[in-house]
C-alpha cells in the first residue's frame, strides 16, 4: 500500500494510493482516525484496504501532499551512518549512532518548496530512508525490531550547514522551517520486507549527487530502533530518517548549494521519487 | 499567577494555585482549551485569572503534577550557557548557543519520580530554568523577545553522560523516559519581569551541589528567543530549557550520581522549589 497525507478541509486528510488517483479515506475513519498517525495508532492499517474499495477518488495530481506523517511526536534523525559521508566530513566512526531531532514544523510534503533560508546561502541537500513506526515499543530487541515498522519512505533532510556548525550540536541547522522534504508516500512494509536492499539516488536538477545501497548503513534500521527504543517509547507515526550517504554539497570542491529554481529529488528503489523545489524565503 | 498541569479523568487538568489549593479550570475552559498549552494558544491567561474566582477548588497535595506543559510542539535545551559550566567540561565557549532537543515524552512533573535507567548508572542532574512561549513568533528580535513568554519555570534535565557521550550529538542521553522533570508551575512573567535576575540552586537529598545567578547566562533568554526563533516559528507552549550552571556530578571527583532513593531538588527565587525523588527503571 502507498499511503499518502494530503491538505483537506478542517485538517489532514489522508488516502491511498492507486496509480493516478488516491482513494480518499479521511471520511471513512472519521472519529476513530484522526489523519495516518491516528490510522497507524489505532492499528487499522489492514481495514484501511478495504475500506480503500469504497471511498471516493480524488486525481493524485490535484492533491496538495503533506509530509507524509505531518505530526508526528518525534523525528529521530541519524548522522553520520554512511561511510563515505563519514570519511567526507573528517570525522571518525563511532560505535553507536549519532542521533539528533528535527521538529515536526520544518517538515514539507512531496511537491512543496524547499525554504532556502534568508540567513544563510549554504543550504545543503541530504537524501535519505525514512522509517516509520506502526506499533509501539520500548526495549525492543533487534531480531523483532522490523515487526515494529509501518513502512517507508524518502526524506531529504535539508540541512543549513553554517548554522549546524555554529556549535558541536546539528539541531539548529537541521531544523529550519520548510527544509525537511518527507514523502511522497508511505510504503507499507509487506512491501518492503527488508529495508536493507535499497538502491537510493538524491538528484539536484537531474544531475546524480548522492547514490546508495542502503546495505552500506553503519547502523542498520533494526539496531537503530533497538537503540532509540532503550532511550524512550516508540510509537506510532515515530519518524527514523536513517541517515546520508556521500556526496553532500558541502563537501564537494566546490561546493553545491541548493539555491532558489532548483529542484532536489530524492528516489528509492520501491518507494518511489520525492521532488521539491527550491524556493526563497519570503 | 502560578498555574499547574496535573492528571484529571479524560487528560490533562489544569488550574491556578492559591496557597494549598488549586482553582481546577478544566472545566470553565472546556472546549475553549485543552490543557495548558491550550490556555495559551488560544490567549486566554488573562481570563483564567477572573474564571479562577468561580472556579473548584481541589487540594494541591492531593494532585498528581504533570509537566507544566505536558504535550508541547517542541522543547529546546541549550548546552553549555554557564562559564563554569563551560570550563568544567573542558570545552570552549561558542559565540552561539549550543542546542539539542529532549521529546516530552521523557518529562516528569513535580514530586514525579525521576527515573534512573536499566542501562546507566551515570544518572546526573541539571538544574534550569525553563521558558515557556505564550505569544508565537518568527524573527523575533532581541528587544522584543520577553513580550513572548509566558512565564517561567524550574527544570531538571536529568541526563544519562553515558548515553550522552556515545557520539558527539547530546540527544541520546538526554531524552531517556522519564529524565526530565518541569515544574513544579509556570510562574507567568507578570511576576518575573526579568529572567537575567534570579538565582537558582540544584540540592541532591538537601546538599547544595549547583547555585547560580540567571545574569551569568552566556546567552540570555532574549537572545535565545531570537536565536531559535530565526530558525522556526516559536509556538505557544513550547519551551526553552536554557542551560545548566557549573557542579554537575559527572565533573566532580569522585562523580556524583542520582540514585534510587535520593532526593534531587531545584529551586529558583521567584518560582519555588521542584522536588522529584529517584527511582531505578523497572
Amino acid at each position: 500500500m502507498r499511503l499518502v497525507s494530503f491538505e483537506a478541509e478542517g485538517g489532514a486528510g489522508f488516502g491511498l494510493v492507486e496509480g493516478d488517483a488516491v482513494a480518499d479515506l479521511t471520511g471513512a475513519f472519521a472519529g476513530r482516525a484522526a489523519g495516518l498517525r491516528g490510522l497507524l495508532a489505532a492499528g487499522l492499517l489492514k481495514e484501511a484496504r478495504h475500506a480503500a474499495a469504497s471511498a471516493p477518488r480524488r486525481p493524485l495530481a490535484g492533491l496538495r501532499l503533506l509530509p507524509v506523517i505531518p505530526d508526528p511526536d518525534k523525528i529521530i534523525c541519524v548522522g553520520l551512518n554512511y561511510r563515505d559521508h563519514v570519511a567526507e566530513t573528517g570525522r571518525t566512526e563511532t560505535p553507536e549512532p549519532a542521533l539528533f531531532a528535527r521538529f515536526a514544523g520544518s517538515q514539507v510534503g512531496h511537491g512543496q518548496p524547499l525554504v532556502r533560508p534568508r540567513v544563510s546561502e549554504r543550504f545543503d541537500y541530504e537524501g535519505e530512508l525514512a522509517v516509520v513506526i506502526g506499533t509501539a515499543g520500548r526495549h525492543v530487541v533487534e531480531g523483532d525490531a522490523l515487526a515494529h515498522v509501518a513502512g517507508y519512505a524518502c526524506y531529504n533532510e535539508g540541512s543549513v550547514r553554517d548554522w549546524q556548525m555554529h556549535t558541536t550540536q546539528f539541531l539548529a541547522g537541521k531544523t529550519f522551517a520548510g527544509t525537511g522534504a518527507f514523502g511522497p508516500w508511505l510504503v507499507t512494509s509487506d512491501e518492503i520486507p527488508d529495508p536493507s536492499t535499497l538502491t537510493l539516488e538524491t538528484r539536484l536538477n537531474g544531475q546524480v549527487v548522492q547514490r546508495t545501497t542502503t546495505d552500506l548503513m553503519i547502523t542498520g534500521v533494526p539496531r537503530l530502533i533497538a537503540y532509540i527504543s532503550t532511550i524512550l517509547p516508540l510509537l506510532p507515526g515515530d519518524v527514523i530518517v536513517s541517515g546520508t550517504p556521500g556526496g553532500v554539497g558541502a563537501k564537494r570542491n566546490p561546493p553545491l548549494w541548493m539555491k532558489p529554481g532548483d529542484v532536489a529529488e530524492v528516489e528509492i528503489s520501491g518507494i518511489g521519487v520525492l521532488r521539491n523545489p527550491v524556493v526563497q524565503e519570503a
